[in-house]
């Protein structure tokens, strides 16, 4: 190595140019070392036919891209894809309702879901027969992919926050996941920020016009809390995000901690502030505000 | 028939009771003739017991209703469906496009059924293999129906109004059909009507503002308009609105005009406005509007 360069695409030494070995075929593994200060552990070759050293690197740069878009970030990309699935169902069972009237029947208040089912035996025999069956086996479609989408989602977040589900269950994890817009963020996150996720309007409100602040935004969905009288539920939400807070880092990290307890300890926590009653709220302060 | 009077569930004579026979089973039939002033060819049978006429009467408005919706209206609702179904699409899309980014690909500005068909192939294996796969399936379907819709639409379209799909072709007779909201409409309005169909917001704004009045609303997908200079738009697009009413007269009362011959004449009166040129156009005035 004496008076020899490292390079991207070798050593140079003596004024000639060694390239790494089958460098067009790993240079993923080869350039991820050279980042991390490492000497790859491939020999070199002389050459002078120096590989489009551009294209190797938009191919890395692409790859490292790839890595950092980790499971958690595809998990948001399908909650987003069921909101929008909501919506889209909706739309579309707007106009198909309509066709009710042809029959003589009001479909308006109907399932969307049962009424894609039913249209072809409610609509009968008629010239536009195959065509309305086309127009209800596509919005069965719809609704098939959305319990697909609620099913994976549900197993999907159980693998990545296992202790976040455990204290708050599927649903809430999705929503704090999506709020806090990754795993990472959740896991940096203070307990305080964590409870507040989802009320961000009213959290600046709060900060702006001195109004009360709000008590919880996705946090709406934590199991029993809207079990509690209103003045108590901020209580709850409060133990609860520290709680979650905890278990969002375990999460991140990887490491093992025992969830079940910390969910029993908030279940004791929730009967304590049960029990307190209504005495220890606040009279005329937390009665009334909503998150 | 002396003595008697007629009454919806049958005669009242001598203070009797003489149901129609069958009267719930054949109500449609008898409350029609009744309607019409006819006397039912059914016999008379003397009974004490009436049946719910309400519920009778409720059944015979639903069906009148089912009549008066005819397949043109339905034609409408196919149409408008596709439409929605345009958005829906796109909005399915631009939530499904943002996976690309899992796979180091920009998809945003591929086409949205192309993207669906190649999507699986796109995002490879991967423990998201099989939704993915449910996804593109589902976006998929809602590409084919709206091949389907505009297929149907197309062939429905001609068996409706043939005279008017002969001079304007499939999309504009759809389009004339949906803004006048039925044939029945499109035969009543004068031709001035049908040239500026769809461009009510400038029609209006022209009889308050003094605006110059739309030249065309969606007439302006009528055959080689675009073709000619702006000045002479409005002359072509006039004619063949005249066209269009004597085409949707027949339509809606199923006689038969020599439709192809109106075609000719209206291509012949498009080829004599392209020979006036531009100098017949009035300066100043024809040349900047838009419909």
């Amino acid at each position: 190595m004496e008076k020899s360069q490292l390079k991207w695409y070798g050593l140079e030494r003596d004024h000639r140019i060694y390239l790494y070995r089958d460098l067009e075929k790993n240079f993923i593994e080869i350039f991820r070392k050279l980042r991390n200060g490492e000497i790859p552990e491939t020999e070199e070759e002389e050459s002078s036919n120096i590989p489009d050293l551009r294209i190797l690197m938009l191919e890395f740069g692409k790859e490292r891209i790839k890595e950092s878009r980790t499971e958690d970030r595809f998990l948001i990309r399908f909650y987003n894809l069921r909101s929008e699935l909501d919506r889209i169902i909706n739309l579309y069972f707007e106009r198909v309702s309509g066709f009710g009237a042809f029959a003589g029947k009001l479909l308006d208040d109907m399932d969307p879901c049962a009424l894609f089912r039913e249209l072809p035996s409610i609509m009968g025999d008629g010239p536009n027969k195959k065509i309305i069956e086309s127009i209800a086996l596509t919005g069965k479609k719809l609704c098939d992919l959305r319990g697909e989408l609620v099913t994976f989602m549900s197993e999907e977040v159980k693998i990545i926050m296992p202790n976040v589900t455990t204290i708050a269950g599927t649903e809430l994890a999705l929503d704090l996941l999506s709020a806090g817009k990754g795993l990472q963020h959740l896991a940096e996150f203070p307990a305080s920020t964590i409870q507040v996720l989802g009320a961000e309007k009213a959290f600046f409100k709060h900060l702006k016009t001195g109004s009360p602040p709000p008590k919880h935004g996705v946090m709406f969905k934590l199991p029993h809390l809207t079990g509690l009288p209103k003045g108590q539920r901020g209580k709850y939400a409060r133990s609860a995000a520290s709680k979650i807070a905890i278990a969002a880092r375990a999460d991140y990290l990887g490491s093992t901690i025992d969830s079940v307890k910390m969910k029993n300890d908030l279940e004791a926590r929730l009967k304590k502030i049960r029990g307190s009653g209504s005495s220890r709220a606040r009279p005329g302060r937390n009665t009334s505000r909503q998150g």
